[in-house]
């Protein structure tokens, strides 16, 4: 029986999209050659790739608005490094709202000065700061959609003639949003879009060439635009199936119905949480992540009783992150409602017999 | 039916390897849990890179001295700047045997001095360069032992007081060599090891920590030698699959065993181009590749009868690289020779109805 996979990251993709890429590492195409003991420059891997790059415009709503969709490597940590290394020339702004904003903090320092906005690291990144004032005289302003570890999510963007970056890589492809605010967006794929492997960069090609460094080729955004996202050999599989997530999701009806039933099952949970007088939720509540929701016991003591009772409910990856205790339920675009129905199940269950 | 596959990268995987593969999509582990629908912080997960990092250094020879095999992303053009990035402080002497040398060269520029040492530039690299000199005082030697797009392969290494960095990218796996003469290995997975999207490095690791800049984290070997080659979502399946051709050379009898077959399986169709008048051998004899073939028609009327003949016999990936033409037989470990054997039989048909 298939688990209700709450898993963080790398988590749940949609069931047709693994039964196809299991499918084509034994024949893709109907060429009985595996998708990965072919030529990434034969016909039918350009299509996937193309595929997958044009079906990435069309769902964020930029086509031919000026934006390149490429598929590199190295996770969003490279994208900490690459968005320094491309546009930082003097000065950037940044807000921090947690580990990943604190290690593009970290990384982004070797290039320029950096401007820290504003932080929530008063409070362990429990809420998402508001009111700060970003400089006018910064390359870009840099911030994180959603904070996986914490369970906060930004849910307006500051307005600024910047440049906006930003790093959606546990909520893009869950909510609409006015994507062409942004210059620059990232996403390592290991949540709503596919397997590890694989990272989605969306770029506004005029903010590039105006940094004085040599940028090296496998770092420089222009030479991957220029090479159309085929600089070198592209990590195969895990492009196959972020195309397979696309296509699934453009199917279903695209952000705008995803972001529907992403609604609805964070709404199922949180309404458990608050109404269950043996959880507290971890989050301001206003800036609470429809991706991922963390709660703790009220009393510590039925730690034990409930881990036993979700396991036994065939729930996988609830366990909070390390810097953060607790549980944290994510809800990606894969996630059946109904599997978050089996999670307050359990909660209830817990109540009448605690 | 299965295709003859003479790829020259993404190339040809063994058929086990694929099956297993496959399956995991759907079910690894027998968690009903695809494998790239989990942690990759779970025990699973962590037993497949532990395991594949030792096996490599086992089928190396390189246990217990002091070498450390890390799985990670963005190919062997990302190594091209990591090796620089990591070694590179003053002076760095470079061999240059083809594309790959010269993208290496072209990368490593940017961070300090570069002495060619020899290059076989003036014949289309159709040789490797012998009786050059390395100067003693630079940081490190580079080379390429294997040039997929020529069909040169290095027979031998320089003796070097200086660190020995080698692009082993296609070659790999394939032959006994004394790895430990080398002071950093590396290669991109997909030509003996697994699918595009994971890098294999083996370095020493007290060549590291002697260069003055601040590496970031993403290119700093050390950082991942810390973090157990995890110092943030490695490329899962890429790494699974990897571990599975692993395994599935080590059950064979290692390099050793592959090596008698692969030498087989180039003597059979270096013999065959050299007895039949209508081929002709793009290579200085003692410089062949036994991974690449590079081979043309001595008539090139026969091109599209040639053509035709071999995509009837079910052959896959003969074309040559766009830079030497021609055709181009790939013989990875994975190859069978009885592919090797229908190439052969349709060289010797088109001898016979020429």
């Amino acid at each position: 029986m298939k688990k209700h996979n709450f898993s963080a990251g790398p988590c749940i993709l949609p069931k047709e999209v693994l039964k196809k890429a299991s499918e084509a590492v034994i024949n893709f195409n109907n060429d009985n050659l595996s998708l990965i003991e072919i030529s990434h420059r034969s016909k039918p891997f350009v299509d996937v790739i193309e595929n997958a790059r044009s079906l990435v415009l069309e769902l964020l709503g930029l086509e031919n608005k000026g934006y390149k969709a490429l598929f590199l490597q190295g996770g969003a940590s490279n994208q900490f490094l690459m968005t320094a290394y491309n546009l930082l020339n003097k000065k950037a702004a940044y807000l921090n709202t947690g580990t990943w904003s604190s290690k593009a903090i970290k990384e982004a320092k070797l290039f320029g000065e950096l401007v820290e906005v504003a932080s929530s690291k008063d409070k362990n990144f429990n809420y998402i700061p508001k009111n700060y004032t970003i400089p006018t005289d910064v390359d870009y302003f840099h911030c994180t959609s959603n904070n996986t570890i914490y369970g906060t999510q930004m849910k307006s963007f500051p307005e600024t003639n910047v440049p906006l970056v930003c790093d959606m890589s546990s909520d893009i492809f869950s909510r609409q949003l006015d994507f062409s605010k942004f210059d620059l967006i990232y996403a390592g794929a290991q949540k709503n879009m596919g397997p590890a492997g694989t990272t989605l960069v969306v770029v506004k090609e005029v903010i590039l060439g105006k940094v004085e460094r040599i940028i090296p080729s496998m770092l420089n955004y222009q030479v991957f635009i220029d090479k159309e996202s085929m600089f070198n050999t592209p990590p195969v599989f895990a492009v196959y199936t972020s195309m397979l997530t696309l296509e699934w999701l453009k199917d279903l009806g695209g952000i705008e119905f995803i972001e529907k039933v992403n609604q609805q099952k964070s709404a199922l949970l949180y309404n458990e949480i608050d109404r269950n007088p043996l959880f507290n939720g971890n989050v301001a509540k206003e800036d609470r992540s429809h991706m991922n929701a963390t709660f703790t016991l009220a009393d510590e003591k039925l730690t034990e009783k409930f881990n036993t009772m979700w396991h036994e409910a065939n729930i996988n990856g609830l366990n909070g992150h390390r810097s953060v205790g607790g549980y944290r339920a994510s809800m990606y675009n894969a996630l059946p409602l109904y599997s978050v129905q089996a999670l307050v199940d359990v909660m209830q269950e817990l109540e009448r017999t605690a």
